[in-house]
Order: structure tokens, then sequence, then C-alpha cells
């Protein structure tokens, strides 16, 4: 009976999400779900990539919290379109986006002329892997800070995703993160889960990322030209 | 119509938490629901926790993943009764405890006296801040690598809570954390929410948060002989 409820909840979220991927389409923007638990650092990973993107790309940003404007206002001095999803006003709020909420949030997003939309999903490592959005690439961050042995905890975020951004390695120095545990751990759920030491504060693995958007925006551009 | 179904699942769960209540109180348990992101640290807290009350109290866990018994092995050594709770690896789990959940554990957990059960909650700040199980006290953990923002971002567990331990400190030379700021967002949400400066690792807070477990207890007991 819950099995069944929750099927249907996801096929309606799915068609929606269909919808969506039409009008990203139609206006040929790469979509990026941007997934982790709180405060991996997916905002500050958006500020750094905005500014690179700078002059390369047109960028615009879809961010989802259950309260708040906190991460828009820290990406608006970027001169980037952004538009704020709240989740909050049942309850506690809903603990991801979902395909409805970006729908009802494109119609104040301008996608005319953008290349790449990133969706900021509400942090938490359950639930926005099982609803999709309409989106091209899911790509997931996890802080150093989280431990090793997230990948068999929270087996569906690794599994769906398909860039792992492993954050905070500055802080690596100052923690019992088992780096090469965690490689075999993510292995075991995403045998083909390219991995980045990532750090947002020193830069480190920066440049694969932005080549990996480079290379996918184009490939996306390729995909579409030949339709 | 998706309120009225959410106040419906809900009420449904405070009536199986009122029985868990009534359960835990007939054999004079005192409960913990814990409850932070993943990777705050709640094993590492409990472990040592565990250890710290070894011949003081008697306590049992209740441990809740949606995947995997990481933490329940983690503990065992410790010869403390441990029940691990998956979330039902249906599409990605559920990405919270209930009090049905608990309501199953409690027949694999003998209560007789045992003094304190821990209720590790799934790794998750929005919704196990909406769903009591039955506990005594809800006490969330904050890592300090999660940044000073979470309060404002995730307001309905910091308004819950009881307690809030703020875990890592040992980690704030390597960071920007903004403690005065976290503490003014903390009192901002919840004026009344005691925090404690708190590190798994060094030991830091340890003291008081024993003092508070046995003070709850013992108050705890009191209540109980009053009836």
């Amino acid at each position: 009976m819950q099995v069944s409820v929750l099927r249907k909840v996801l096929d309606a979220n799915d068609l929606i999400a269909e919808e969506n991927r039409k009008e990203f389409d139609a206006h040929g923007c790469f979509v990026v779900n941007l997934m982790s638990a709180p405060g991996s650092g997916k905002t500050a990973i958006l500020e750094r990539t905005l500014r690179a993107l700078d002059g390369r790309l047109t960028a615009a940003v879809i961010e989802g919290d259950v309260m708040g404007t906190l991460d828009a206002d820290r990406l608006l001095p970027l001169g980037v379109p952004v538009v704020q999803i709240n989740t909050d006003p049942l309850f506690g709020g809903e603990c991801h986006l979902d395909a409805r909420m970006i729908r009802n949030a494109l119609s104040a997003l301008p996608l005319d002329g953008v290349d790449v939309v990133f969706i900021e999903n509400v942090g938490n490592l359950v639930c926005p892997a099982e609803f999709s959005v309409g989106e091209d690439r899911k790509v997931m961050v996890l802080s150093v800070a989280e431990g090793e042995d997230k990948p068999l905890k929270y087996p569906l975020m690794f599994r769906v995703s398909d860039l792992l951004l492993l954050n905070k390695t500055d802080l690596l120095n100052y923690l019992d993160f088992d780096l090469p545990q965690f490689r075999a751990n993510a292995a075991h759920v995403n045998p083909g889960l390219p991995i980045v030491e990532f750090s947002a504060r020193t830069g480190q693995g920066f440049e694969r990322w932005v080549d990996w958007l480079l290379r996918e925006v184009a490939e996306r551009r390729g995909r579409c030209g030949a339709i």
C-alpha cells in the first residue's frame, strides 16, 4: 500500500520532470542538480564556479532551501539570475526539491541565452536522490568532515550521481578521513562514479570541475544540433 | 489536500509515539532522540558516552540508518544492547525514524533495568524534527564544519531540540565558523536552547553532557516516583 502510493508520487514527479526537461531543451540549457548533506559547501562551490565561468558560459541558479534566502543572497553580487524556492510552508518543510517546485520557479527565471542552470537542492542525502527535476546531470558534494562511510549508509545518492565533488580536502590533515576506504566504499555502490578531490576554499580540483562543465555543455550543444 | 494528508500522518505517528512513551515509562527508561545531519558525529558521541556511563547508568541503543549496520557494529564492542533499524530500502529509503519503527524495534530490545535509551536517528536536519518517537528529550548535534547559518535554514530542528551539542570544536582553528554569529542564529530560532561546545574527539564539553544526562535521568526517576 505505502509502496504503491510512493510509486505514484514518483511517477507523477517524473511526468513533470519530463516537461521541465523539454523546456530546458527548448532553450538549450544544460542543467545540473547539485545535491549534498547540509553544510557540505554547495553554495561556496557555486560562488567560485560562477566567478570562473564568467565570460565563458552564461549561468542561472535555482536555490532550494527549507526557509530563508541566505544562499540566494550570497550569489546575488555575482550578477547571475537567481530564483529562491522555499519548501517550508508546511510543518517542518519539504526535505527535497521536486519537479513541480522547479516548474513553478521557471516562470520567474528567463532561460533565453542561458547555457547552464545550477539547481542547488535542499541539504539532505536521502530524498533529493529520489526526485528527478528535469536535470541533465546529478552532481553530489560530500565534505570530508562527514566521514568515509557515507556511500554505504546513503547508497542511492551515490548510485544516481554522475559526478562527486569531494569537498573540504583542505581539512584532511585534521581529520581521520580514510580516503582509500572512501574510494572503495563509493566504488562498491557506484563503480563508475568519477570522484574529484576538491576544495572550494583552496581551489583544488577546480579546473577539473570547470573542464567537466564546459565539456558537458559542449556535448549537449552537439546533441541538440544533431536533432 | 496535501496539508491534511500530512497532518493525518503526523497525528497517527503521535498516537504510536504515545504508546512507546507508555512502554518506556513502564520500564522507567529515560529516552534521548539524537538527531543531526549526516556525518556530524552522533555515533562517535555515543561511543564515548557509553564508555563514560559504564557503571553509572545502564544504557541501550536503537540505531536508525537507511541501510547497513555500520553504526550498530561500532557500538557492539561496548557490550550495550543495540537494535538496528533500516528504514526500508524501498526506492531510496525513509529519511527519518518514525514511532512505528521504534515500536517494532522495541520487541527486540529488553528494557528491564535500562536507565537510558539512545535513539540515533537517520542523518537529516529536516524530517526527523517532525516525527516524535516517544522520547523524553530531543538532542541535536551540529558539526562546526556545517556552518553557522544552519539554524536559519533548518529552523524546526533547532526549535524542537532540548539541547544542542556543537561538535568538532577541535576543527574551529581550521574553519571560518563564526561562533558568536552561530549563537545569535540559534537564539533567534530558539532562545532557550542550551548549547554545549563539544568535541567527541578531545572530550571538550563532555562532562557537561554527562552531567545533563545524569540529572535528567534522576529527575525522571523523581517524576515517576511521584506518580
